[in-house]
């Protein structure tokens, strides 16, 4: 079945992109990335183990429920054939 | 023009794939990731910033034009459609 779009996908979004095409230098492609890689990356961001500033403040304010359905969204777009440069 | 096939491509696709599509838990994708973010991510765990043994080990033993040659080599592969579960 089709993964629901995620109630807090705008603060992702905003660099990501809704379909995880980023937006903006620094940021990854998040499409059609594996779930267990998005959801380790998310924990490690968390937790400081890679220390990002943004990303830590943006985990924070989203539940853990919440962030799974992120993670379960990116991971589930179609990924664009070819890197922006 | 074509990206060259890096020479030492062997080490990194043990893990990644020779195309960028992860072959093991907890590797990411490669395929397509923008270019910038692949070359950050290199220098991260090559410095300890991102803590991961196995890649601090890899990079080590790979020259920075050989490094370099395989970021522009797996950004541009064209990415899988959808992620594996």
């Amino acid at each position: 079945q089709p993964v629901p779009r995620p109630a807090r996908l705008g603060l992702c979004a905003a660099c990501h992109g809704a379909t995880g095409e980023a937006t903006m230098p620094g940021a990854p492609n998040l499409a059609g990335q594996r779930l267990d890689y998005l959801r380790d990356a998310l924990a490690q961001y968390r937790d400081g183990r890679r220390d990002v500033p943004v990303m830590r403040t943006a985990i924070g304010a989203i539940s853990a429920a919440d962030l799974d359905a992120l993670a379960r969204w990116y991971s589930a777009q179609p990924a664009a054939e070819q890197a922006q440069p």
